[in-house]
C-alpha cells in the first residue's frame, strides 16, 4: 500500500506534534497561499465520533473549530456568553443595540444596504488565504477594501500651518526629495565604497524616475502630486503643478513614522478586501453551519480539569467533554476561575489587550461630492487617529464614516472613559480641523469602545505581552485558540488558524489513543 | 437684478471666450474635483432651439456633446461609422464579434456577468470627476479596480535568472535599499550642506521607518516584503523575512524605469474605478439617452465649410447643419476629403496614434487559486508588457485574464501584424515564463489591436504629437472633441472634458449672435 502525502504526513504528527505537521505540511505545499481553501484541515470523517468538544466562544475561531469538528463527527457543543455569535466581528446597522459596560446605543443610522459600519475587523488582506479559503467555500461576496487614496490627507495640528494636505502630495514629494537628497550623495562619490561605478550609473537614473526628478537631478514638484488648482489631472491642457512641501516641516509632522507607508505593511498590502454588506458576512456564514451547537447568553464561570477531560460550568449548566477549545480573551479569561497550570495562567496574564476605539457617524457623502475621496485613510496627530471613508455605497447620498480608529493606550484609554454622546461630539471636533463644516454634516454616530465591551475587554492582544505561542500547546484536555495565540493578533486570518491548530491537534490525539 | 456667479462667468465668456469661462470656472470651485457631476455644463434649457449640430462619431464624447446639446434644445445627429456606439470603449463577452481590417474574431468566453473584458479603458480615477458625475448621474454601478497588489509579479528575462518575483518583495527591497543607502549618506556628512542638524537627525530616523531598516540603519529584509515560506504572513509564528534581493540585480532589471512606481503616476493613482459589469455600463447609459439621435453604418466621406455652417456628406446622405463637432480620431479624420484650414489639417496630421494591443484569455482563476493574486498587474520585459488579473468575479471558477496590453511601438507593430491565431499563441509562449502551465491553463482568446480597428487606426494620440490644444479651436463652424485635443489622451476623461469645451463654445457663439 503506498503512502498518500497526507498519510506521511499525519504519521509525522503522531511523534513530532501538530506544529511539525503544519510545518511540513507547508513545506509540501499542502497548506499556505498555494491554496485559496481551507484544505489543510480535512479530517477523515467520523473520525470524531464518540468523542466530544466544548468550545468557549462562538467567535471567528470558535466557530472555525466547531465547524472543522463536527465535519468529522466529533459531539460539539458551543458557549457563547453573549446572545450573538462573531465575538469582535460586528457589524451594525439601523435598528442595533451596541451593548458596553457603562452604555447602551441604539444604532440610528438610515435602512440601506451600504449603511453600515464593521466596528471590528474591517479588512481580510490577500494573503489571509484560510480565511479566504472559507469566504470562497461559504460563497461569501468580496469586494476591495482601500487603505491607499492618494485624494486622502495628512493632518498635523502644529506642521503647515495646521492645514490637511493631499497624499498624493506627501507622498510624491517624500519620494522626491529622498531622491534628490541620494542622488546628490551619489554624484558627490559618498557611496563610492558601496556601489560600483556602474550600479551609481544606473542608481542615478533610477532616482531621476524613482522621485520625479528634473534633469539636473532636483526635486521641483511632480504631476504625480497633482496640479494646481482643483481640476487635480491634466485636464484640457497640463497646468503647473504644485511646488513641494516645505522639507525641513515635512520632517517635523509624524507623518512618516509610519502613517505614511501603512499600506506597505504586511497585512496592510493591497489588494485588500472586506465581504459585501458588511464583515458579518463571514459570522453569518458560520452561525448557518453551527447554529444548533451554540448555547447563547451562556458566560462560562469555571473551566475545570476532569480525569475524562474538561467540566465548563456556566450560569446554568455544567458542560463535560473530552476536549475543550477556549478562545475566551485573556483579559476575560484571566478572571474565570479555572485549574489551569500557574504557566498558562501566567502566560495569559501577560496579554494585555488594546483599547481599541472606533466612532461611526452618518452623513451625507461630502467626501465623495466635494473633496473626490473615494474610500480610503485620512490620518492626523489628534486623538482620533484616523477617518475612513467608507469603500463602499460610492456615489450614494449618504454613508457612515468612521471618524474615529483610536489604538494608542493615551488616547483608547481616554475615548474609553467618555460616555458614548461625548465620544461623538469629541470625534466631530476633531474631525471640524480636518474637513470644515464636518461637525454640520453628521446626522447620528455610535461608538465603539473595546475596553468596555462585555465578554472582550479590548481590541486584540498588543505589542508588548509574552509569547503568546505558548498557549498553542493545550493545557489538559484544554486546548487554546483565537487570533490572541498567533503570530496575527487582532485578525480573523489569527483565529481560523489557531482553530486549525487546535482542531488538528485533538485529532491527533484522538486518532493516536 | 443681481448677477449670480454663472451670469458673471457666461458674460466673461462673451468677450474671453472658452477657454477664459472654464478656467474661471474652476477658480470658482464651480467645476472640478468640488463637485461629483457634470455641472460645468448647465446650459439653460431651450437656448438651442432652432440650432443644429451634426455630431461626428458615437463615442464618449461624441454622445456627451449629443447630450448635453439635446438637452438644451439643439437639433443634433450623430454620425457613427459602425453599427456600435462607444468608439474605443470596448468590453467583449461570449457571442460578441471583433472586427479587424484583416480578421474577425467570434468571442467565445462562455457566458456569466464577470466574463468580459475591457479591450479599451478599462480604469476611471478619483479626479476625472466628469465622467464619475455622469457615472453618479445615470447610476452607472462603480467597483474598485487595482492596479498595484503586492502579491503580483515583476519579470525580466535576464535578471534574477529569469524568474518572476513578488511585487512585495521588489517594492519593498526597493525602498530599503535607498533609505540605507541614503542614511549612509547623511550619517557620513555627504549632505550637510543641504540639511541642518535637527534635519539630519529626523531624516536617519525616518528613513529606518522608510525603508524598514535595522537598528544598525541597514537593510536587511522586513515583513513587509513577507515570510518565507508559502505562507506569506506571519502566521501562528512569525518565522523567517526573506534575503534582500542582489542590488546589482535590481539595478539591472528594467522594473525602475516605471513599472515599479506605475501606481505614482496621477492617472494610476488609487482610488480607480471600473464599472460592476464592464466599461460599456457607460456607453450603454449614453447610448440610451442619445440613441434616436446616433446614424449608425454612417461612416463620414467629406466635411465641408457652407456659408450656413457645416456639410457632412456620408455615403447615404448630406448632412447640413449650423455646426459640427468632429471626434473622429486624428489617423481616421486626416484622410477625409475636408475644407479644414492649413493649419487645422497639419495639426490633425501630427497627431499620431499608439499602437495598443490588448490579448484576452479565458481559463481557471490559477492565479487566485494558486497564487493568491487578486487582480492588479505583473510586468515582464517581453512583448506583451502586462498581464493583468481580473479586478472583478473574485473566487468565481474562471475568469478573463488580459494577457498582454501593449503600447510600446515596436511590440504594438509586431502584434498587430499577427493574425489572432498568431497573437494567442505568442502571447500564451509569454505568459508561460511569467506562470509555467499558463498555455494549458488557457481555453480561449481574443484580441484587439487597435491599429487595425476600423474607424479608429490607434489607441489613443501618442506622447510626441504637437501641441493639441490648437484644435481646442474651432475651424470655421467645426469643433473638434475626443480626447486627443486634450491634455488627457487617451483617458474618457479628456473625452467629456473635450465635449463639454465644443458644447460651450457653441452655446456662446450661439448666445452671442
Amino acid at each position: 500500500m503506498s503512502m498518500t502525502r497526507r498519510d506521511f504526513i499525519q504519521s509525522l504528527g503522531a511523534v513530532a506534534g501538530v506544529e511539525a505537521v503544519y510545518r511540513t505540511m507547508q513545506a509540501l505545499g499542502l497548506s499556505g497561499a498555494g491554496e485559496a481553501h481551507a484544505a489543510m484541515i480535512d479530517l477523515p470523517p467520523g473520525s470524531g465520533r464518540g468523542k466530544s468538544v466544548v468550545i468557549l466562544g462562538a467567535g471567528i475561531s470558535g466557530m472555525t473549530a466547531a465547524y472543522e469538528l463536527s465535519k468529522a463527527g466529533y459531539d460539539c457543543t458551543i458557549l457563547e456568553a453573549t446572545g450573538r455569535a462573531g465575538g469582535r466581528n460586528l457589524t451594525v446597522r439601523g435598528g442595533d443595540v451596541i451593548e458596553e459596560t457603562g452604555g447602551r446605543q441604539r444604532v440610528d443610522f438610515d435602512r440601506g444596504d451600504h449603511l453600515y459600519v464593521n466596528l471590528g475587523p474591517a479588512r481580510i488582506p490577500y494573503h489571509h488565504r484560510a480565511l479566504l479559503g472559507y469566504c470562497k467555500e461559504f460563497g461569501v461576496e468580496l469586494e476591495v477594501f482601500t487603505n491607499d487614496n492618494r485624494a486622502a490627507l495628512f493632518h498635523n495640528r502644529e506642521r503647515f500651518g495646521g492645514k490637511p494636505l493631499t497624499a498624493r502630495q506627501v507622498t510624491t514629494d517624500t519620494r522626491g526629495y529622498i531622491a534628490e537628497l541620494l542622488a546628490k550623495a551619489v554624484n558627490a562619490g559618498a557611496l563610492d565604497s558601496e556601489l560600483t561605478g556602474e550600479d551609481k550609473e544606473r542608481i542615478l537614473e533610477m532616482l531621476v524616475r524613482y522621485g520625479g526628478l528634473d534633469p539636473d537631478r532636483l526635486y521641483k514638484g511632480s504631476s504625480r502630486g497633482g496640479y494646481r488648482g482643483e481640476r487635480i489631472h491634466a485636464g484640457l491642457k497640463a497646468g503647473e503643478v504644485n511646488s513641494p512641501l516645505d522639507l525641513s516641516e515635512l520632517l517635523k509632522a509624524d507623518f512618516w513614522q509610519y502613517k505614511l507607508h501603512f499600506s506597505q505593511f504586511l497585512n496592510q498590502n493591497p489588494t485588500l478586501f472586506q465581504p459585501t454588506g458588511g464583515m458579518d458576512a463571514v459570522v453569518r456564514a458560520f452561525e448557518q453551519r453551527v447554529r444548533p451547537l451554540i448555547r447563547y447568553n451562556s458566560p462560562v464561570k469555571e473551566i475545570r480539569k476532569t480525569s475524562a477531560g474538561v467540566r465548563v460550568v456556566t450560569g446554568r449548566e455544567a458542560v463535560d467533554a473530552d476536549f475543550a477549545v477556549c478562545t475566551i480573551p485573556a483579559p476575560v479569561l484571566k478572571d474565570i476561575p479555572n485549574d489551569f497550570s500557574p504557566e498558562t495562567r501566567a502566560v495569559i496574564e501577560s496579554i494585555k489587550f488594546v483599547s481599541a476605539v472606533k466612532v461611526a457617524f452618518q452623513s451625507r457623502r461630502f467626501w465623495e461630492e466635494d473633496h473626490a475621496i473615494y474610500g480610503g485613510i485620512s490620518w492626523t496627530d489628534q486623538d482620533i487617529t484616523q477617518i475612513w471613508y467608507p469603500p463602499y455605497g460610492y456615489h450614494r447620498d449618504k454613508g457612515i464614516l468612521v471618524g474615529a480608529y483610536i489604538w494608542d493606550e493615551e488616547p483608547g484609554l481616554r475615548f474609553s472613559a467618555m460616555t458614548p454622546a461625548e465620544r461623538l461630539r469629541a470625534a466631530a471636533a476633531e474631525g471640524e480641523r480636518i474637513h470644515p463644516g464636518y461637525t454640520a454634516e453628521m446626522e447620528t454616530g455610535v461608538s465603539r469602545a473595546w475596553l468596555n465591551a462585555p465578554f472582550q475587554k479590548g481590541g486584540w492582544p498588543g505589542d508588548r505581552h509574552a509569547s503568546p505561542e505558548a498557549l498553542q500547546k493545550p493545557d489538559g484536555a484544554i486546548h487554546f485558540a483565537g487570533d490572541q495565540v498567533t503570530g496575527l493578533p487582532g485578525w480573523q486570518e489569527g483565529a481560523v488558524l489557531a482553530a486549525h491548530l487546535a482542531v488538528n491537534a485533538i485529532h491527533e490525539r484522538v486518532t493516536a489513543r
